[in-house]
Parts: structure tokens; sequence; C-alpha cells
């Protein structure tokens, strides 16, 4: 086994960055190999052929799993998992050691270009479902890359901006998640990312990619750079980057080199390096060959599966989904025929197979399904046509108003969502708008299905009856599509997300996407739900929300304290008539808390099966450290003891049962000192009595009318705040310094 | 005239501390005077007999003008500097060299406890304001402390908390009207805050008290310390901090001395310092004696005209006011003879005498007004008189329903605004709003007037025909009130400061007032009607906002350049039959600006007298500076060109007529360099036409159909983000580094 020892200096130097756009040098003398590395996450996106230049050619067919968008919704790590396997197999058949991927960045702001492929705005959400994309894919041998670490949560100068972020929406929002798959999934690889975060580039920030990742979080994996991102290479490699991709021709192999000769880099952080990459080629090396051919077939089902469980029912009012095979149904808008179903960019797969929901709807009402392309989608076949708009709509209006009901298919142009640039609204096309008004107009029986990798505003909300909102399904969202609408599947996703009203409302908006290169954080810890909630906005729909064909009543929870742990128990039944699928989730506050904390917090969730007319027991499990807050006066987590409330709800605002639970608090000692202000001196157990000893011999403030400083209670709540230290000077106050020096050591020592 | 070198090292350190609680320390030997300092900032407070420890004794009488929040409602600095120069006779008849005020600080949060003090939630307002009065105080040869320098925007933790604030903001909102008032009107002194900004104490930040406030905006007066906000005395002198006050009782003196004597400070430091405190000397002593006793009732006037030009009639529907003396008034609220005329804390004046406004209604109504005191004010004679909350409401419905107008005086109690504390909600007292509801049930025509020092929520405004804010007026309120609601004084007063639906919607809320010793300035830019206009959201009155028994008509803006300033003229008619004043306000925006901009923002305003049916020309300048914004690429202000939209109006959204008109730019030069992105580089006049020649030799992205990784123009997009330096060594680019280094040495050589 070849160790970092057995290198010269510059084969050790070689390891530490790409041979190419997609592989690591090899090193012959000593046989080790090369391996390759692809993008993902939701498919493999391996080259064919020859490295191009910039890695945008070709790439094999792979099957084309629903974006995390998408796959999110369906809060269920064991569905993720099982995608992740396969997802495995499809890379070691293509001898693919790595696949680069999951991407849990927080959706921070709507805009960003690049959300199709992050899973939600809460970071439980976003690390549990990360870790079982992590699990899934390692199960097969193959390696992942945790990305884009961290704080990237925009496409605008990305590659240049600093994400000016606090502590704790640092620590509890944008580095959780991470913490979360690091700690449970072990990815061997970590992808930093292309941004600055406070002023540093991740890609050279020690704090980040050794203190945090590997001394706190215990990572024992290699980092590698996004393609790009390295900006100093020593800088980066002194700060834990291992492997800068792509290659760089050699130049930066030769700075290290150099570095250490010259005595700027000591050869032991090279050592480092080098081990790490040795360590990896290992990994990928134990994995056994896997034969080909992929089993088409068998992965589109699995992709099928998983765009049923990815799609969302938000509304469904007077029952009219799902449809009834018999029912004469118009299928309105070119999505139909010319399906979105994955993002532009890095991860874009070449798809084994696409389906188009049209013919999967025909596949069941056959006849009876009508269609009318309604509006041009830019590139496609109806564009190309040449029709006219007005034209394209009097179609539609003659389709729907000839069926019973109308299905619209709206969606976001591809050119809308991509990575590389946000978006600058929200909103559909306004030509889509227009058909789809028309429509209701001549059928208010009109269900919407929408294709969108970012949340868009639903400006018709209360006119239509049902909305499904499918986001990308991959390649075979067409036929999941039509088992949501006509019952075969019944739907249960729920929002990872929140819909707002206005972009307006977003907690990023006026932060957003910064400028000069920098973006403020300026929403703190309030990121999504968390700031609709604390400011009492109204949203289209809340966090979690997600309906079935069937109903679910929630039993009264339970809540109990179990190895430090919270674990919550309740029955769901399924009151309904049909089979369904419900996500259950517990949201936490702590009344009083020391601490800023959103009106409720997601900290665990369940997807559960039940029978019709069937109870199913519901165990949720949340973690001890999950509730901890970032203290910043002790620069660690904290748990705070006190009487945590639970709630369990069907969504972040149908909350269905709560409990209370106390909970022990860790220890946090500070000491005193000359700026602890006189009430946090007052507050303590050994020098509180004798300050208030010491005060109740100064006078009491005058009170004659209109002569005193301050009514009530004022002065006392005044002087609470007064640094002690500070007072201790003023003529007429009766202590001296050292004894107040006396006092604090006193109170210190004493603990 | 003693110099600092005719000092001996413990005479220099004498003088950069108080000799007690308000006074400076003489020199005898060289007949170096003590001086004496007092509270402001409207009116005296000027300790009776012997100073004591915490200077919290009566003080003498002296007149109590309306707080900054009324008297700032006029936006008038010609009244302002008037009042200033009356508080500068009451301070020269006593004595005082300098009266500590006026405050400046920005309304960043209606919490904030110290709000009544402060003119604005808007810089240029706060600035105006503050510079009239500076200049009203010291044309009486009374010197002033602009304060709380600077960001000290609550009272929660005002001691330790450090107000966290990106440059822009800072520069923009929380420096500006310091650097107005310092630029226009030269205070003798500037207080420092007892806050630390962005970390750094302000007591002893170099950067804050001499970078800025004297080598940027060339203050040359002394810096004093707020009343215990000295953390380490050595820093602070070497920051720039002059006089620590009150007394340390030598302790600090004799810091200095040592730290002079071994070495740690530079003995020129406590010259300079010691110098700053002789020339504050110098100038009090060029004040001539002015000799008693104080003209109380002449003063008493002014007060009334300042506090009748405080008042802001937010709503007055169906003309139900002016009242006509012959109406049966119901007076209802015990603020009616118990009036709130001024906050609490360092500024409350024991005034020469104060009026009740029901005696003064009873003035002109006489035995028409009857009065119900409603309910009770804590501490008040009602309260004591133990009657219950049913009978005194009983009562009040009686008094309103045998009314034609009921008047109802709602408020805040003095216990919920002080300096020291900050409110916790904006809520009226739920029984005064009970008593209100029952009386508008018994008499829908009521008018309500508000005595209140901080915003409150009003959600009675859309079921009473009239409200009247009154803030805080005064010591002559009463009389004042009566002026305004019997029509003697047409009101004039406009909302500095936004009168927000809830508390949720303000620009701070869920960054206010921070935690653990920090405080995150959020919302940026987006402080007050900036984040309402920006979000478009629903305010209960806009900022700038206020109604007058007449009506105004204005004419068509027109506006241009002069000396680099903008120049805005219009006419504007009043178009009804009764003299009046309109506040005419002139805010700009600039469509496609580089950097972040709200919406609209004031830069000019003016407070024009025009008499029934004439029209008075109103110029209001613009000036350059202000337009500036701060760019923080070369840390300097940049005046952006382009054409500049000014609209003109009424208040923030009331725009009555608007402009456009060019401005040339300040030149920013910004050399390339390695991370300049290719998008910048491309835009180059020398380095683009390069760098298009050489990336039209690479090959296109492919087009094959699910197989580019980017859709439209999206790979275009994306590339231009892309830092040149990184693209340079990927493989198949085929340009070297030294290339691209030679580029940009070009480049920049070419400016």
């Amino acid at each position: 086994m070849t160790e970092a020892s057995d290198l010269t200096l510059e084969e050790k130097a070689s390891l530490t960055s790409g041979a190419d756009f997609w592989t690591t040098k090899a090193i012959e003398r000593l046989g080790v190999p090369s391996i390759m590395v692809t993008d993902g996450p939701h498919g493999l996106r391996k080259q064919a052929g020859a490295s191009d230049h910039l890695g945008i050619a070709d790439s094999v067919p792979a099957t084309c799993f629903p974006p995390a968008v998408g796959i999110g919704s369906s809060f269920d790590p064991e569905l993720i998992e099982r995608v992740g396997a396969a997802i495995g197999v499809e890379a070691a058949i293509e001898d693919v050691a790595v696949v680069l991927g999951p991407g849990i960045n927080i959706k921070r702001s709507p805009l960003c270009g690049r959300n199709f492929e992050y899973f939600s705005e809460d970071p439980i959400v976003s690390g549990m479902l990360g870790a079982a994309s992590v699990r899934g894919i390692q199960s097969q041998g193959v390696g992942t890359s945790l990305k884009h670490f961290a704080a990237n949560n925009q496409e605008h100068d990305r590659m240049r901006s600093s994400s000016d972020v606090d502590p704790r929406p640092l620590r509890e929002i944008y580095l959780r998640g991470f913490e979360r798959v690091v700690k449970d999934a072990a990815p061997w690889t970590v992808m930093c990312s292309y941004n600055k975060l406070n002023g540093v580039w991740t890609s050279e920030d020690p704090w980040l990619l050794t203190s945090v990742l590997r001394d706190e979080w215990g990572f024992d994996g290699m980092v590698v750079s996004d393609w790009g991102a390295v900006n100093d290479r020593i800088a980066g490699i002194a700060a834990g980057l291992d492997l800068e991709m792509p290659a760089s021709g050699g130049r930066t192999d030769a700075q290290l080199v150099a570095a250490v000769q010259n005595g700027e880099l000591d050869e032991k952080v090279l050592d480092v390096a080098a081990s790490r990459a040795l360590q990896l080629v290992r990994r990928a090396g134990e994995r056994l060959a896997v034969d080909g051919p992929l089993d088409i077939v068998a992965h589109h089902a699995l992709a099928r599966e998983a765009a049923g469980r990815s799609i969302v029912l938000l509304k469904n009012e007077g029952g009219v989904l799902p449809l009834v095979p018999s029912q004469k149904v118009a299928v309105i808008g070119a999505f139909a025929t010319e399906p979105r179903f994955q993002g532009a960019g890095s991860s874009l797969i070449n798809p084994t197979r696409v389906d188009a929901a049209l013919d999967a709807l025909r596949e069941v009402g056959g006849d009876a399904v009508s269609y009318a392309p309604g509006f041009a989608v830019k590139g496609g076949a109806i564009a190309a046509s040449g029709r006219s708009a007005d034209d394209l709509c009097d179609e539609a209006v003659a389709a729907a108003s000839a069926a019973e009901v109308a299905v619209v298919f709206l969606g976001l142009p591809a050119s809308q969502e991509s990575e590389g640039f946000d978006r600058e609204h929200i909103d559909l096309p306004a030509e889509q708008l227009a058909v789809l008004d028309a429509v209701v107009a001549a059928n208010p029986n009109t269900v919407v299905v929408l294709s969108n990798g970012g949340v868009v505003a639903l400006p018709f909300a209360d006119r239509v009856p049902a909305i499904v909102e499918t986001w990308l399904l991959g390649q075979a969202g067409g036929g999941a599509v039509a088992d949501v609408l006509y019952g075969a599947v019944n739907p249960s996703g729920k929002l990872t997300e929140t819909v707002p009203v206005r972009l307006e409302d977003n907690p990023s908006y006026g932060n957003f996407p910064g400028e000069f290169g920098h973006v403020r954080y300026g929403e703190g810890l309030l990121v999504g739900y968390r700031w609709y909630d604390a400011k009492d906005l109204q949203v289209t729909y809340p966090f979690g929300h997600g309906l079935s064909y069937t109903t679910f009543a929630y039993g009264d929870a339970t809540a109990s304290v179990r190895d430090g742990d919270i674990v919550v128990t309740l029955g769901v039944t399924n009151t309904g008539d049909r089979d369904g699928r419900e996500i259950v989730q517990a949201y936490t506050s702590l009344p009083g808390s020391l601490v800023q904390r959103a009106p409720r917090e997601l900290k665990a969730f369940a997807s559960v099966a039940v029978a019709a007319g069937e109870t199913v027991p519901v165990e949720l499990v949340i973690r001890r450290e999950d509730l901890a807050y970032w203290d910043v006066r002790v620069d660690r987590f904290v748990v705070e003891g006190g009487e945590y409330v639970i709630e369990v709800g069907a969504s972040s605002r149908d909350i269905r049962s709560s409990a209370t639970v106390g909970l022990e608090g860790d220890a946090v000692r500070l000491p005193l000192d000359m700026n602890s202000s006189i009430g946090e001196v007052m507050a303590h157990p050994f020098a509180g009595p004798i300050v208030q000893q010491a005060l109740a011999g100064l006078a009491e403030p005058q009170d004659a009318a209109g002569a005193s400083m301050m009514e009530g209670d004022g002065m006392e709540k005044m002087m609470a705040s007064f640094p002690i230290g500070r007072i201790v000077g003023f003529p007429g106050i009766p202590v001296t310094r050292e004894q107040i020096e006396q006092l604090i050591a006193g109170a210190n020592a004493q603990g």
C-alpha cells in the first residue's frame, strides 16, 4: 500500500491537482491509478469520449432521477438512499470513483439559480436528506462530494462574493446540514465552494476546512475544490484544501514544490494532502467491478417512483383530483409534451429516456384526453411552428370548454433556471398566466400542474380548484404526473420551502444578491419559514404543506427524554378510504429563551405509509444536539435548559398536537469582569448579595414631581445595565475599584 | 493665553477628566477656570445645589421646549434655531458652558427608549435639524455636544452592545447626519456613545473619533465621553477621546501620567487633548455674562409656538377639525389634565410651568367643554382616587354621548418611555384602547389626540374621523393642542418617522435589540421608509405625512444643476381659505443604479408659509454630496452619474410632481487583476477586444439536445462571472497566465 512517505516531493504535489477535467493523476512508478470523478448529483454526468476543455460536451446516457428540489419533497431518507444506491450502481458501471454531490446548500432566496439542486430552506431537512444521499451512493463503493462548502447560496458573482454571515446563522442554519452529513454519513470528499465566507475564500479558509470540518466534526476524507475555485494554491493547501480541480496544467503543482523548497510551506502539509489523495484512491480501488449494461428499465421505474413521491399537491378543492379515466380532460400547455425535468449546468444529465405527461395521461385516459399546447416554450416545437400566441390561446380555450376538466401545465422556461446566474423575479411567464386566465374563464374546473426548479408566485392560487407542484421530476416525471393525476399514486410530497405571496416578503429581499463582492445575510437566523412565522406574514403555502387524496388524523403527542434526545410519539390515522403517506413534522420552541429563536423550528420528521382506516404509531426523535444554539460568548453549541414545546403538525402552519418536555441545559460558566453589568453581578449567587448591600447604602433617587430623572423603576432598569467597572470611579460611589476587583475575584473563585 | 505647553504633565492629565459630575477641572496656578456642562437638549437640566453622585437630583427651573420627536415634525431649521437660541440664553444665564445636545441618532426601531430625544429615521432630516439646533445654541456663546456618536440606536445593553453595521448603512444612514452637523454647524464638542461599533468601543475607536470625525470631516472641537462611557482611558485618549466625564476620582488621570512616564503613551497625545480642553475653556470664556432672571413668559410663548408647529394632523375626515368654540366637546382621557410632555432620563427638565390641554381648551370653549378622565394614568391623580376602570369608562361614554364631538387624549405612560431601556411593543395601553372603543361606539364623531415619545400602532385609524399626533410637546403643549384643535394654529407638522401597521413590519424586527453584546443592523440601508417602500408594505401613515386645515396644490417641478448641486423649483399654492404652512419634500432615485438604493430617499425639504389663495415659489437644493453612495471598492463617497429622478411630494407616498436631471458622476478607476471577472475584463476598453478575440478561438459549447450543460445564453452568463485568473490554467484554454498578466498590466497602464 502506497504511503505519502513513498512519494517524491514532486509526486506528492502531483496528487493535489487533477490530470484533466475529471481525473486525478496516476503515479505509474508506484502503481497509483488515476481515478475519475463526475458531476451529479441526481444522476451521472460522465463525459462521453475525451474530456473537453470546459467539461460541457455530451455525457453518457444515465438515468435522470428527480433533482433535489423534487425528491426533497418526499422528506424520505429511505427513498433518497435507494435512489442514491441506483446512482452508485450507474457510477460503478462507468468506473466512476466519486459522484460530485449531493448539494445541500440552504435555499436562502428563491432567486438562487441553483436551488433546484438543493433540498430545502431548513438545515435539518437538508442534512438528513443529504446524509441519505451520501449513504445511498457510498453503499455501492462509490464516493460522494458533499457540496458546496459553505454559505454558497446564490449564483450571482458566486466566484468572488463574500457571504457575510453572523456566527449563529452560520452555525445553526448554513453549517448545520453539513455537520449532520459529515457526522452521520462520512462522505468521502467535501467540495469547497467558490465564494468567500466572511471575507475569506472558502478554498483557503483554515477555520472552515480544518478547524470546523476536521477538528470539530471529525471529517477524515478529502477536500476538493469546486472547479476553478482555487485562488491561492499555497494558502489553500495550508488551509486544508487537498485536491485542486480541474488540472492547473502543472502550474500549481510546481508552486507547491517551490514553496516547500524555499521553506514557505511545511512539507508535512503536502504529506497530509497526498495521503488523503492516496486514501481516496484506495477507497475507490476497494470497489469490485460492476458490469453493465445498466438496467435502464428498472432504474427508470425507480425514477418514476421517486418522481411520484416528489409531487406536492398544493390544493385540491371539490375533489377535482384525482381524475377519473372516463372524464373528458383537456391537457393544455407545451410542458405536457416538452417536459422540463431537470435544470441546467453541471448537473445536467443525458437521460436514457424521457416521458412526456401527455403520453402517460393518454395511456390512462385515451381519447378522453385532448391536448392544446396553449403557449410556446422557447426553443420547443410549438415555438418552431410559428403559430401566434392568440391562436394557441384560442385553441386552448376551445379545448378547455369542450372538456370536463382542464389540466394546465405551466412552468419556468429552462433559460430562467440554471447554475451560473440567478433569477430576477419569481413570476411565471406572463403569456402562460394569460392562457391560464383564459382557460379558467372558459372552464373553472381547472387543475394547474407546475414545472419549476425554484419557487414561483401563484397569483392564481385562489382562482383554481387544484394545484399540483411537480418541481423538476427527472426523466420519468411524465408518468409520475399521470400516476398522481389519475390517482394510481396518492400524492404525499410536502414543501421543503415556503411559497411566499411576493418576492418582497422573502427574508433575503434587500440583501440579495449583494454588490461589490459582499452579500450580507441580514435576516440572520430568520431564514425561510422562520422569517414568515416570526413576522407573522401571510404566505401562499407554508413550509411543510402538502395534501393527499386521503386525510390523516393526529393523535395526542407525548414527549419524553431518552439518552438526552427528545422522543415524540403519537398515532396517525388515515381517516379516508385510500391508502396514503403522511409526512409528520415536529417543531420546537422554548418560551422565554435566553436567545433569539424562530417561533418554531423543524427538528424531526417522518414519512409514514398509512393504509386506509389504519392507525400507525409514529416516533420522532429530536436529537439533543439539534436543539443547541451557538453561544457566541463561549464559541460553542449550547443546549439551553427549560420546558421545550414540541408542536407536531402536518405543516409548519397546521399544528395538530403539542407537548412539552423539560430538558437539562448545558452549563455555561461566564466569569464576571469589570464590564459585567450590575444586573449580572447582582444575579450572581456570591457577588449579588454583597452589591445589594452596597447599593442600599446609596441615596434613593428623589421623587420630586418633574425633577427626578426617571419614572417608576426606570432608574433601576438603567442601573442594571451599567458595567460595574464604570460606576466605581463615579464621584460619591462609596466603593473602590479595588473592592470591586476583590468582589469579582471572589465570585469567580466560587464559580 | 494658556497653552498645553504651559502645563505640567499632571495638569494636562487633569484636564482630560471631570472635576465632578458636571464640571471640568480648573488649574488655578494658570487661571484656567472650571466650566460647567449640563444635560439638554430641549431645555436646560442644571442641577440645583451641589452635584450629587448620580446627577439625578432636582434641577433649576428651565423652559421645557418640545423634545426632538416633537419639534422635528416641524421640519423647520429656522424654528429649531430660534428654540436653540432660547436654550442658549437660559444656559448663559446659568453660566453653563456647554449644553449636552442635540441627539441626532437615527430612529432605527420604534422601540428605542430614547427615540423621543432624536429627530428622525432619516439622516438628512436628523442632520439638518441637528445643525439648526447647534447653530441656535451656539449663537449665544454656549457650546453644544453632538451626541451620541455613533450608531447608538437602542437602550438595551447600550453600554456594551456592539452595533454591527456594514459600511454603506454606516456611512449613508448612521453617520451622514453627524457629518452634516459637524461640517455645517461646527459643534464645540461631540459626545461619544456608550456602545461599541463593529466590535470597538466608540470611546476608544481611533477610526471613528479621529480618522472619520477629524481627518475626514474636519472637526476641530473636543470629544467628550458619555457619562461613564470610558472603558480604557489610555486607549481612549489615543483614539481621540479628549475628556472623560464624569470625574474618575483622579484614577484615570494618574493612569495617563503613568502611561506617559513609562512610554506607553506619547505625551503629544495628551498635549492635543489638553489643548482642546483649553480651547473649550477659552470659547466658553468669550461669552459675555448674561443676567437673569429668565423671561419665563417669553420663553413659554416660544415653547407654545414650537409645540404648535410640532403637532401632526394625521387624519381629518368630514371636517371634524378644527372645533368650533360653541360646539359641545367632551374631553376624555387623563392626559388632558396630566400632560405627558417630555421623556424620562438625562433630558428631563424641571419646567417653569406646565399647561394642561383641558385648561387651554376651556379658555376657548368654556362651559361647552366637559371632561371625563376615562382612565387612570399610573401615579396620577385619577389613579390615586381609587375609582374603578368601569366607572371611569362609563363616565367617559356618558360625556361623549352628551357632546357633539369627543376628543380623546391617549398616550403612553411615562414608565414606558425613558432613557435606559427600550419598549417591548408599540401598543397603547389596552385600557385606553378599550375606553376609546366605548367612546367611539357612543359618539363616532371622535378625535384622538396622542401623547407619545415613540411611535405607537394605531389600530383605530380607520374607525375615527380625526387623529392628532402631538408627540411630546414640552411644557406649553397644552395650549398648543388647544390652538390646533380650535384652529388658532393651522397644523403643519409632518412625520419624520413612519407609523407602521405592526411592529413586525419594522425593518429592525428580528435584529433588535440583539443578544450577548451584538446587534446586527441586518436591514442595511433599508431603514424606515426606505424599507417600507422597498418591500411595498402597507403603512398606517407614511414618512413625511401630515395634514393641514387648508390644502396645497403643487406646480410642476423643474430640476437643474447649479454648482454641482441639484436645484428643484416649483410653485406651491394654498388652494383653501385658511393660511397655512406646507412641508415640501424632495426625494431622489436613480433608475438602473449600479448600487442598491431605496425606491426614494429624502434629499431636501422646506417648510413654507403660504397664505390662503397664494402661490409661493419653493426652491429645494439637493446637495451633490447627499447623492453620494459609499463605495466599498474605493472606501469613499462616490456620486454616480446618470439621470436622477426627483420626486417632489407632500409625503413619501404622496408624490405630486417629478423631474429628471442628468448629473456627471465621480470617476472611479478600478485596476484589473487576476480576480477581475471575464465580464469585467471584456467591458474594459483596452483588454475587452483582446479577450473577445481569444474566446472566439474556443470551441462553441455543443448543442446536442439534453447534453449541453447550459440552455440559451446561460454559458455566456456563467463565463462572464468567472475570474480571469482562474480559467487560464484550465486544460485546453489557449492562453497562458503570462499572457493574461501582460493583458492586465497593459490595461492598467492605459487606465
